[in-house]
């Protein structure tokens, strides 16, 4: 009997072999195998000589190398790539045999395949892993959805290689079933797009508004890194600003600002808009990246199109703090708009998403993390029901401090032609969301005016439908008249 | 040999009937046929009694009451139920037989059926209809595409009962292939959505910064209306704050600020997403109906979160002048993102849609007639390779002179907490759009630096990309020194 391995990694780009280096650190002996084989001979004879890590040819080899319930870690492309694999994968398992998708797939498609393996008798795990390359090597963030019956048997495994926050916590819990894994990651993935805008934005205010060197730029993210906003993403925007090249010129500015996107904020936004979520600060991050994209429209428009001089005239050290708070209250609204998606979507499929824990999962391995994560984990710990993160108290008093700052810091953008449109969509959510009476009673009074879509009266109870016949004609396409309401259907 | 009917029109809802009784009007026959068959009995004793109007009782008594190449508009609920009722008909149909989809199909739906139709040996016209159900009755704004052979049979039909610009134009002509007109439909629907959410925020600054009466509302949007912003919707804006109830009271205040939606905006800007075009402003439409419609939580919020007082103290005719220019300015930005979504997707989808022709059937008929699309259509006559419109000298220059205006709004809004997320979205998105060198430079270096993504430089050509090691650690993972850039394949 030849030796059994505890897991099988499937799809040896960068993440999956990080993944597994990770495992045999901690003792995991892993069978892996890639489509192309040449790869695993590589791998083998590469990084992973003289490791707990067995190279398998075919996908016959890495099912007869696992031990039952054999546990199959899929890192490969989403989409496509992953049904077919499963097509060639599930005539060799047996029932209990569990598989795990540890890629970036939708995660209505990990709804979809988690019922159509249980249907086969298999179990089926859809997990986010976040971190990036590093993070997969070192200890990720590791948040796994599906079939409900894997999660004791991969459990060891998942806890053993993912992040731990500072307080000894492990960054990896079951979060719920069918896609709800994906789902979570996914809603990351869009805080990400989020946060990484509310940077750029302040940086192209300090940069362009107050004439920040990169050195100067890199002093004071390292500052505001030492306070409210210590996370990750802010360390290494510091670190970013000092990296010179061989010529001495910043890097940063040798880059072209054209970025990129793969897809997941995208579905993020799409998902929200789905779901009728208000997600608006992370829809302007993503269309920020397309607008950025257009490299070469852009610079034509910028010789045809006016604007006021770009030049911040009043008292620096002023708006370089009023931007640490508009950064920090724009912050606060971007995931309350994220956990209020998850709490909606949640809701809807029955998935009951533990939002703190959440949180507590994305404080450590990913790129999102954050001190402020803490806040967000208390806060519900505090009142697990909570309907909105705006809402719980140490928010709410956070944004009250930061909002005059804030505000000046939208309309210096406003006035000084400097865009800063996740910044300014934040504002106003955060003004929308606190105002009672909305103008969207005229929405309505034009719906129905032109399409008769009838309306709701703040005097009668919800659900119940007037019509006005707002022109005095149009026959019997319109059925009450002025101003007497009259219940529709 | 019985008589025979020029077009059948399938589905009695009141668009459908509204467009019988209008086909019938310009001395067309028409059959009719609805599911209920109830409904035909009643429609024809009712409003079609004594009209060129032939009811029918199955769907094989409508297609054996028409003339060939049969002609067969169905006015039904968009999704599963069109395939259901062309699973039921086409059987009935002979080669060259012409169906008419003037639902609210996605343009991706249409686009499946026409090749299906054409497969079978039908031709399938998908089209968009605007104007509510008074356009139906006495001429809409007509959007058809598809099979291009079925034009010339269904064009005198279509021409004759559609809308007319003053100058006499219809407002119908052929849009394209495939899907193309309803996918033109659906990004006017969007760019209404656009244009009632900018009148909506320039309502509530008038009515709760500046304090207007309904009285002074009435008379604001009426003296604008005959100013640049004459449109359809200004127009009925102005009537409504002149409406009142039996009590006397504005029936505006009666109504529940709490919007509904379809779904045609959402697709508006989920397709907008898909094609990496930014639509940012409809998509803080589609947004702020969704947070409208949480209107207990909003209640909620509204006694916890605080906010500046929120009473405008400056020149009081200033900002309701600088308001229209706002408006006005606010406005172009979103028809410039509508277009530049249509020229987008109908470059990818080869459909070579006519911008200009599509700014003209928009004069008239449909919910967003305006003068302004007079303008549009004019920018795109004086140059059809027109890449955005704000790059046309009627607009750049309307914009020149509008911006101080705009700027002092968006300014005022974050000052006094009253939410203008799409004049704002709309402004952020003109400097974002002018700006040669965005901050997504900065991006793109970290997403470099946490994931490997790679850059393109500013000093070499454009899809050229690398990498730099930005921590001096991470062993393989990655793959070049210091600021010494390396091709990635």
């Amino acid at each position: 009997m030849e030796r059994k391995a505890d897991i099988g990694v499937v799809g040896l780009a960068v993440m999956g072999e990080n993944l597994i280096l990770n495992m045999a650190s901690k003792g995991f002996t892993v069978a892996c195998y890639n489509r192309t084989t040449a790869r695993v001979k590589e791998f083998l004879d590469g990084r992973a000589a003289g490791k707990s890590i067995i190279g398998c040819y075919s996908v016959g080899e890495l099912v007869a190398t696992l031990s039952r319930p054999r546990k199959i870690l899929c890192m490969i492309k989403a989409g496509a790539p992953v049904d077919q694999f499963l097509a060639l994968l599930t005539p060799h398992l047996e029932p209990g045999d569990i598989i795990i998708d540890g890629g970036n797939s939708h995660f209505a498609d990990t709804s979809r395949r988690v019922a159509e393996a249980e249907r086969q008798g298999f179990l089926y795990v859809g997990t986010g892993i976040s971190g990036g390359e590093e993070g997969a090597l070192l200890g990720p963030s590791i948040m796994p959805g599906g079939s409900a019956a894997a999660w004791e048997a991969v459990r060891p495994i998942l806890q053993k290689i993912c992040a731990y926050t500072d307080s000894g916590e492990a960054c990896c819990d079951w979060i719920g079933a069918g896609g709800s894994g994906h789902f979570v990651k996914m809603v990351h993935n869009g805080i990400e797009y989020g946060d990484m805008q509310l940077i750029a934005e302040t940086y192209q205010m300090l940069r362009d508004g107050l004439g920040l060197s990169n050195q100067q730029l890199q002093e004071v993210f390292g500052r505001w890194n030492e306070g409210l906003l210590d996370s990750y993403l802010i360390e290494i925007t510091s670190a970013i600003f000092g990296m010179m090249d061989q010529e001495g010129v910043a890097v940063v500015d040798r880059i072209l600002d054209a970025a990129g996107q793969k897809g997941t904020g995208r579905w993020t936004v799409a998902t929200a808009l789905e779901a009728g979520q208000p997600l608006t600060l992370i829809a302007e991050a993503v269309f920020a990246r397309s607008l950025s994209a257009m490299k070469e429209e852009r610079v034509a428009a910028s010789r045809l199109l006016t604007g006021p001089e770009a030049v911040f005239a009043g008292d620096r050290a002023v708006m370089i703090a009023d931007l640490e708070q508009a950064l920090y209250a724009a912050k606060i609204v971007s995931y309350a708009q994220g956990f209020q998606l998850m709490r909606a979507v949640s809701a809807e499929k029955q998935w009951r998403i533990d939002h703190g824990g959440v949180a507590l999962m994305w404080r450590g391995g990913c790129i999102i993390r954050s001190a402020f994560l803490g806040n967000i984990q208390q806060a519900f710990a505090e009142e697990a029901g909570l309907i909105n993160l705006l809402l719980a108290p140490f928010f709410s008093q956070a944004i009250e401090r930061a909002q005059g700052g804030w505000r000046r810091v939208v309309a210096a953008s406003a006035q000084l032609g400097i865009p800063m449109p996740a910044v300014s969509a934040a504002l106003a959510y955060y003004d929308g969301y606190r105002t009672a009476r909305l103008p969207a009673n005229l929405l309505q009074a034009q719906r129905d005016y032109f399409g008769a879509h009838t309306y709701e009266r703040v005097d009668s109870p919800r659900g119940r439908f007037f019509h006005t016949n707002w022109t005095g004609h149009g026959g019997s396409t319109v059925s009450s008249s002025y101003g007497q309401g009259k219940a529709s259907p």
